[in-house]
């Protein structure tokens, strides 16, 4: 299993109290990581994309830790990435997404 | 220049009425398509999941398009886009982009 | 199974291509509207609020319709989700959603 | 009263059958619209601003034609706003706004 | 009048310098709460399902909180509303919601 | 050049990392902030219209920020503004709006 977005302490909760919820949970995780084209990698960095394009600040850091701990995202590929964000999504979520990345990288 | 979002008939009106405003924005294409570490195919693959996160059907199928025509991204790699799209965004988000995907491939 | 949201044709070809991530997709509906405490109904009704919200036509007007054809909910009761739509998400997204249960009352 | 987002089919339902609803949606957009510092025309401006960086456009065309035919909004005023929805609220969503704009003008 | 939106610092302000605004809100909410077919509890649940589904952790924590303090809702009720918003809304705001919650409960 | 949204951090290490990503990020703000015909002011109110809509606090906050030191916006001027994000987007963001204004005032 791929356990990145299952940090939260509200899914630790929802693994003690809603077995069934979780348990889907954690397989449409795996089923929506598991591409048969596309690399682990790439999908990560389209999650760090949407994120940043939602301008969720902390989903955004979470995807970008994750992505660079497990995966050797680089801050290069990251900033690419927001190239996309300021084109698709505009500039505040551009820069939430750079504060983001540069937050982590300090 | 990549040419793929400046089809649409109002950005032809912007050229002829509001230069400035045109080039600008071929300008900030150019820029945020021109990533230093992630090639051409990888960003708009990420363009597509955007596009599909924010439920835009217009433009989700714009981007596919371009993207198969220029880059050769194939229905496989659309969906693996798309798993992302199901996980971080829901699945009306995702239903949308499949309907676009194979509107595209019939 | 509740087969509400799987009427789409872009659904049925994930079913046939895309076994995996189509499973994963029953299996994720099927969890959701598996409420503990609240019945099908109740959940159908925060589901047409979710879908009005947001301003997705096309899924509020699915939304009504199931709900309405399945688990008899009323025009009135509609109506009372849209009134926490004008609230929380403001007029255009309530109108939007007016429009849609009078395109289909008619 | 400032008629102009009362068009819409839907509404004219709510008036016959929800009078209270209707009524109160009637004295929303009126103490909105009745701005102390701003005149109607800034309010309209901000309208059409606000609906295309939510990228609706429905809403943007309705906003867009009811500014110019009741105050004299201009081409080139819409044009500003879209400037400011191209920066904050990304390409897509601006092109969108033009293609509005343009069909309304044609 | 139903008082449970009322609480922000903001509109304590707003009832002061603004009472044309603030009457015309107060009003909005006793007609947007006042449904003829649901009852508060169920357009309570809607409120906080499209709260969550928006991923407004502030607005969720405090519907949430209205909701139990004086509705008397329960958490297994908090968490069917959560399940349609995993499945309409995606994963980080179905995490975000169950954060809002157990941060509650706790 | 007008300044206004280059605040952050993350900017700062955008232009010395990144210079041709700055640099379009400066001529955008600055083409978009030229109108034809509307002047610096009333784009600067739309702009804070626009973030108020979207929920985005921080944005918010910086642009009533800068409109009030910069172009002398006044808080009568920014709730003229935030009318329209009730009747447009809802009380949840009009709400956060208010404080956000209200923060600064204090």
């Amino acid at each position: 299993m791929k356990e990145e977005v299952f940090f939260s302490k509200g899914m630790k909760h929802v693994k003690e109290d809603y077995p069934d919820l979780y348990e889907a949970s954690v397989l449409l995780n795996d089923v929506c990581y598991s591409g048969k084209s596309l690399d682990y990698k790439t999908q990560k960095l389209i999650a760090i994309g949407i994120a940043a394009a939602a301008s969720d600040d902390r989903a955004v850091k979470k995807q970008i830790m994750s992505g660079m701990a497990e995966l050797g995202i680089t801050k290069d590929e990251v900033v690419d990435v927001l190239r996309m964000v300021l084109l698709l999504a505009g500039k505040p979520s551009f820069t939430k997404g750079m504060n983001a990345l540069y937050k982590i990288k300090e």
